[in-house]
């Protein structure tokens, strides 16, 4: 086993890693900026190094300096958390070069998984079903009509160069497919140089199902089930349970199945996630891998017992997973709640600042994650998100109820926080019905931030 | 299910029901001294009730109070917790004449279990090993030294109506018994005005281990595991785990019987636990049965996921077991330390105090169970227990591993603490071969504690 581990990350990940290794007896350097050279992880931490000043492009997302920082500590490996450098496949590669260990899989599999196109093609190719669609760039705006007659509307075509929404149209219908052909090529020409266009079906209110992969260097591989991460907000993950209420035994079956086959077909090394959408029909399409731990990995580890962390630094080391296929269960519902230093009244800004007081929750069957104590300080620099709050329960109804009574019990004085938020939502009829697609926050945040705002004046 | 309960104690226990209580939608109103009224859990329940000054006297062990209170705030039952009233029958008789259900069994069976004589009686009847003894009253010293060939030496001469060590003697051989007798009757006589006398085997080194029991209105009745209680300092537990290492798997079926079969003797409704000791051959013998919730009920629920408190309250409303015995399954390790404010240097002295600053560990598989909070006050009033510390992992020596890590950051300022004792502990070896009897810390806390100043005065 190592006997020092670099640690390139900060906040509660930052000390779910830090408490992981202490556990195993792996002493700690915590690379960490300026800026957070007094947090509680660089307390904890055998040794802290500074890699640089606050603003993470020059610290937390600068290879050269973290790779220098494991150098001079002489960590055996780095351990990158998620964000960040995590899926970095040159940050990888240059701790390959310097024979330091990267706890994840190889740079090579997360440059292959880091492109979208490339790995949606290995997938079909594998038997995974990908969202349908075009094979590769289309000819003209016929072959993209023929093709959405075939799919099915609505369809969704993009650039291949495309980023950040450009170089995209939606066709709902044949009359449409031409004009969306043509503007998004013209949108993509001007803006990338790049006119080509590939074309997919539009999936219309998904759920985001993700299913968690274990593999070890001998080729075992496992599934620890699925998690549901509908509730999002622009992109970002808020609410997190396993296992998905919305699917029925067999498809469970047939996604864990998938997600396997997935696994498997890369050689999947490391902790990481296959990412699906489900349509209102029950189907579901692969759409990325992500080569890393995920902010939402407890809700697995509530359900499975598994310590997915541990998995993680014992699979880097070259030990064999400590679970097979066969030895893993799932036992009741968990639930996480993303505790984010914002003000949903104001458009979720974030609202860093000090904390003068702080109470987490606690009790049977509620965890929690956090890098905050009494009279820390958040920092604007950084992500919003300050705390997980985790609950295990049998069933999800009762995982509901336990996580009300604990962000009740939670108190952040000092900051705005999202904790009323998400105390609401935990009373939301579609919530509670477990039928919320991806687009719900999208639409009834706000309906969500007038009911507390009335029921404050009524009380 | 009931609509609102009086939760009649303090603390971390106080804490653990109202979340509990919440959880199941139930009202809460915490009957507190006026010590309390500023409390986290006073703050937490939905309405507080002051029933008396500080003294415990007169607030928390008054019955007429407790029960007024569950009138006045028309409660439909009362959780007296652990301590106080939990195992007082009349209080339990007073809370039955006024229709107020007691969350625990019949007053009738507290006082069954509390007159210990007469439950070793009930067990030995119904096939309970029991310590080896006399029957009851001893007619003279040569009926002793008979009994005392019999069960072998050495022998313990007790009053009947002693308690606190009066009226008590040892014989170590057959040479002591006389005079043993005749010294512990001429000192019952003088102080109780009742020389009578029985024997009971001394057992030497002893384990103290107890099996979890739950038992419905509708009869049935299961077990959880056994706990391993031996670290004690004065007859206070200090330390707990599941499952007893020391135990082979012959044995503890055979305990888990035993403890089954004591429960099913008495037709037991709610949470309850039967103590056994164990001795150095691994007989084990029924020493009483404790008829309401314990400190250390967490441990078991870490290693069955079963909500002990959850189960009373169901119980105490006529529900059934949520779980079988065959549905009840282990899994793991867990172990409790007891977060004391009491000085180890200075003979354990209680240390109470304000904190002036509180973090508690978290993160996977550890949960904590306290009432404080930053800037919280610790009574001179009560029990020095301020926190429990449960930890849970695959094996004895992750979980131990996990709470060295989970005591290294726990941090309480303002008041001293037992945590660096404990914390040492964890190192210990005789605690980590896992072979520590109810002796050891008599014996060792002072090499402990001198351990301690030792390294940090090294270091």
């Amino acid at each position: 086993m190592f006997k020092r581990i670099l640690i390139a990350n900060r906040g509660e990940i930052a000390m779910r890693i830090l408490r992981c290794c202490q556990e195993m007896g792996i002493e700690t350097v915590l690379a960490c900026s300026a800026e957070d050279m007094d947090s509680l992880p660089a307390q904890f931490a055998t040794k802290r190094v500074c890699i640089g000043p606050p603003a993470a492009a020059k610290s937390y997302l600068n290879p050269e300096a973290v790779v220098q920082a494991a150098i001079s500590f002489q960590c055996e490996a780095v351990h990158p958390g998620y964000g960040f450098l995590s899926e970095n496949a040159d940050f990888a590669s240059l701790c390959e070069e310097h024979g330091i260990l990267f706890i994840g899989p190889s740079s090579e599999m997360i440059r292959m998984m880091g492109d979208k196109q490339s790995a949606r093609a290995l997938m079909k190719k594998h038997g995974v079903p990908v969202v349908p669609g075009s094979d590769g760039i289309l000819k003209d705006w016929k072959e993209a009509a023929e093709i959405a007659r075939k799919v099915g509307y609505p369809v969704l075509l993009k650039a291949t160069a495309g980023g950040g929404g450009r170089g995209m149209r939606t066709a709902y219908d044949e009359s449409e497919i031409q004009s969306a052909y043509e503007s998004a090529q013209a949108e993509a020409l001007s803006a990338f140089g790049d006119g080509s266009l590939y074309l997919e079906k539009l999936i219309l209110h998904p759920h985001h199902i993700e299913v968690q992969i274990l593999g070890d260097s001998r080729g075992h591989i496992v599934h620890l089930g699925e998690r549901d991460c509908s509730l999002q907000r622009r992109n970002q993950k808020l609410l997190e349970e396993a296992p998905a209420r919305i699917l029925k035994p067999r498809q469970r079956e047939a996604l864990h199945r998938a997600a396997l086959r997935a696994a498997k077909a890369v050689h999947y090394r490391s902790a990481g996630t296959v990412e699906f959408v489900l349509d209102r029909e029950g189907n579901f399409y692969f759409i990325e891998m992500n080569t890393r731990i995920q902010v939402e990995h407890p809700v697995t580890e509530m359900i499975t017992g598994v310590d997915l962390i541990r998995e993680q630094i014992r699979i880097a080391a070259g030990l064999e997973l400590s679970c097979r296929q066969s030895d893993i269960s799932f036992s009741g519902h968990a639930i996480e709640c993303r505790i984010n230093a914002e003000n949903p009244a104001k458009g979720f800004a974030p609202c860093p600042g000090d904390i003068s007081f702080l109470h987490f929750p606690a009790g049977k069957g509620v965890r929690v994650e956090s890098a905050l104590y009494n009279g820390s300080r958040v920092s604007p620099w950084y992500d919003s998100m300050i705390a997980k709050v985790i609950v295990h329960a049998p069933g999800r109804l009762e995982a509901i109820r336990k996580m009300r009574v604990a962000l009740e019990e939670m108190t952040v004085e000092g900051i705005d926080t999202n904790l009323e938020f998400l105390y609401l939502l935990m009373f939301n009829p579609d919530y509670l019905s477990g039928h919320v697609d991806t687009g719900f926050l999208e639409k009834d945040a706000e309906a969500i931030i007038r009911w507390g705002e009335e029921s404050r004046k009524k009380a």
